[in-house]
């Protein structure tokens, strides 16, 4: 079952988790996260185990701006990082890279109960890298805020070619319009989905130029500001939702990129915050303060959203890259505590040779001062982290015997054996400690066998796994659960399987 | 690469790390583990990575008691588990177990420059199964002692057969003498491999008898005593080397197994030792002492070797298994500090679901009485570690340019490039922050594509990744390291690589 949900694909490069919210905020019923395949994962919280696999998308290549979330699940969110023609097939070479390749934003639908994932719509965007993305909330609910950088379109070495112009851009997407525009057939089918080009249904997209390179964009906690960072920059830009909404009422565009509106800076920013140099990414605390992550400073900013006044500073070893604070992306933040999470450590840790974890600086920001309170290293390229407040979360840790419907499960060792149809062999096998039943059974050459492992245990802790020793099969059975394995009796011999947990 | 090595195989369940040793002392050079595919992985302390991985080896299945070395690391040795009968594929009803299947012990070779793994020998045992083993140091060097259970030879529910007897054995083995058989001639070839059978050629093993369900055998520092724990019991049995020398010379014997000799117990034993209940694993501390750890007590008891005096408890939460203390099974322990290793943690953690974190405990020894200073969650079943001082490893972190003989290897973006003859396309890319060279190449579709990546930084932390989407290739090249992908261009289109690291 897992080999199949994942679909034959070997690796993921795992960004960004986005758990589920309900106004806004964590519900501790889901997690969303995003790989560079294209895919997004929901893990069930209450057994914390991956339900659905969605993807590869259509038409989106380099997921890495995902899988925010809005602030009732309504949407996951995915956007392009590299564009390509589309759909997926399509060749063009990268001397027409500006006209004919295409960024895509997909908003993948969430059923409210299941948390089931379907492909839902997406939106034609202009060949831009698109980088991080952020969910409107409470006022701008029902916007999405993305960050682009490489808005020159330009191809070959971006570090200097991407960076001619002044600004890149953040778009502003009116989600709920897309979502109208979807429900009453607008866009055109390209990959088996609905895709909305912008040009031939305004009022869904806009661009917001912001310094160069952006990376984050993070709505504060009202919803009222939206923080957008360019890395190459000494500050970060404060756009105010009210104004970019006036802004767009009134037509204060400087010009267009493929038909979508580009607004005038100075009519949409309340204030350029001098945080430092090479701001990234913004955190919220639960007293209107901001927390921004340099990484050319390698240092943490704090500063008070309104007064725009930067009042602390903390050292991170070194370059900065993510920051996550407890619930510091919600309507509520928690405070108390933010980790910084680190994109180098050297010197920090013990040499374990060329592969080197990284740090995660835990800082307590209960007090006006910033503190540094604990080192802990963590695989290289960490990305983005989530803190949710643990009382939200009630796993189960045994599953109930009365919710297994497996139709070979079996939960008494008289009812356990192999039995046989022509050259199939289906083996009812009990485990519990410390005894697998049952403790042998024989086998023809060329047989299909069909173990199904039932782990009649309801105590917690008491997982039970199943080895079968040169036929390359191991599986874990957690309490109450029935898993199946299957192979063909391809080798005479004696082959012991065991309980390899 | 690392697929080939791996074999095809998907799992491994590893159990007992055993870093190299030069005269009984950790030397730093290679770690060895063991997994119950019967395979056996040098680890290259230079730069943390797996060199070599040898096996599934003939004969053994389930190699649970492995991957111990010998003081000079002359050996890694490793143990069957579950017998069966060999060579594999031989096939036998369970009726058949205790006359038709067998265990064997292995002495796999190890280059003492190269640090490479090869067959070596094997010895032919009685089929009971094999659980963990230690070599003798200083006076019992050149001797090596397992543990086995169910000597009995009982088949089905083990938990109730096959603990009828009185004791089960620990088996004494002179490897110098196998390997002396060995290269002589003796044994007859099994699978491919030496096999000595002690009913030929006598006077290589011995059988020692201990507590019921024994799980650790640890020889002490100075290699005079030999401690082995009975898991059903509440004493630890201290045996005298010198003892067992003269209960061989003088055939002190109760019987035998399979024409091997039993050695008289109360006659090659120096003390019971009264630690606790369910004693199973024994290290030891620089000052004479040793820790037990008391699996149904859930404590470690410390103990005085000579006066087998026990001095300490400490509760551990919960169900200890391993522990390991500082360098203490070696030559020269360290003290200061050990970690134990606990096969269940609940209440410890947050709730996770039904999988959950076992955790670790950290014990500060250095005063008489002990005292947990630190609680750490752990993966799943843990089994054995080791604590080695740092300073003895110094792994490299950047290859150096000079080493790399890779014959795709090129260091300067001038001579980087896509090249073709026929259908077989060769691309040499140089990667280094941040940007791969070249950064686009065409391909017609059906070529055999090469890619040699070469990471031409030499700075520490400096990895980088290749991904390829749409393709599913992902690999990380080292700082000085040169590494190559192959594919053929199945695909019409557009599919875009970036570095993952």
């Amino acid at each position: 079952e897992s080999k199949k949900m994942l679909g034959g694909l070997t690796w993921g490069d795992v960004h960004h988790p986005s758990l589920s919210e309900t106004g806004g905020d964590y519900d501790g019923r889901w997690l969303f996260v995003n790989d560079m395949n294209g895919r997004v994962a929901r893990v069930d919280l209450r057994d914390f185990k991956t339900k659905q696999i969605l993807g590869p998308l259509p038409n989106v290549s380099g997921n890495h701006a995902s899988a925010f979330v809005t602030p009732n699940t309504e949407y996951s969110m995915m956007a392009s990082r590299f564009s390509i023609p589309i759909p997926k097939g399509t060749a063009a070479g990268v001397d027409k890279y500006a006209t004919e390749y295409k960024g895509v934003v997909a908003g993948i639908k969430i059923d409210p109960k299941s948390g089931q994932m379907s492909l839902g719509w997406q939106i034609l965007m202009p060949p831009f890298d698109y980088d991080l993305g952020d969910a409107g909330k409470k006022v701008s609910d029902g916007w999405m805020f993305w960050t682009s950088y490489n808005t020159e379109r330009a191809t070959g070495k971006l570090e200097v070619t991407s960076t001619q112009k002044d600004r890149d851009y953040i778009a502003a997407i009116d989600w709920k319009a897309a979502e109208k525009a979807a429900a009453e057939g607008k866009g055109d089918t390209i990959g088996g989905v609905k895709v909305i080009d912008p040009k031939k249904v305004p009022g869904i997209v806009y661009f917001m130029p912001c310094g160069k390179s952006p990376h984050g964009v993070d709505v504060a906690p009202d919803g009222k500001w939206i923080v957008g960072s360019g890395k190459l920059q000494g500050v970060t830009t404060v756009f105010n939702f009210e104004k970019i909404q006036t802004a767009i009422r009134n037509k204060d565009f400087t010009g267009d990129e493929d038909g979508i509106p580009v607004l005038k800076y100075e009519s949409i920013k309340d204030a350029e915050v001098q945080v430092g140099l090479g701001p990234l990414h913004t955190q919220f605390g639960p007293d209107g303060y901001a927390y921004t992550s340099l990484f050319v400073d390698s240092a943490i900013a704090k500063w008070k959203l309104g007064t725009w006044e930067v009042v602390d500073k903390v050292p991170m070893s070194y370059s900065i890259g993510h920051l996550t604070a407890a619930e510091g992306d919600t309507v509520s933040p928690d405070g108390k505590y933010l980790v910084g999470l680190n994109k180098l450590s050297h010197g920090r840790h013990l040499s374990v040779g060329p592969s080197q974890p990284e740090s995660s600086q835990l800082v307590d920001i209960s007090e006006e001062k910033m503190k540094l309170v604990y080192d802990a290293f963590t695989e290289p390229e960490p990305h983005y982290a989530q803190i949710v407040k643990a009382d939200k979360i009630k796993p189960i840790e045994v599953y109930p015997k009365e919710e297994n419907k497996h139709p070979l499960a079996v939960w008494d060792v008289k009812d356990a054996g192999a039995t046989r149809a022509g050259n199939k062999v289906t083996v009812k096998m009990v485990v519990v400690r410390s005894t697998m039943t049952p403790t042998d059974f024989e086998l023809k050459e060329g047989d299909d066998v069909t173990i199904a492992i039932t782990n009649i245990e309801q105590t917690t802790d008491e997982l039970h796994g199943f080895g079968l020793l040169d036929y390359n099969i191991n599986i874990v059975v957690d309490p109450g659960e029935t898993k199946t394995v299957s192979f063909k009796a391809s080798k005479k011999g004696v082959y012991p399987y065991y309980c390899t947990n």
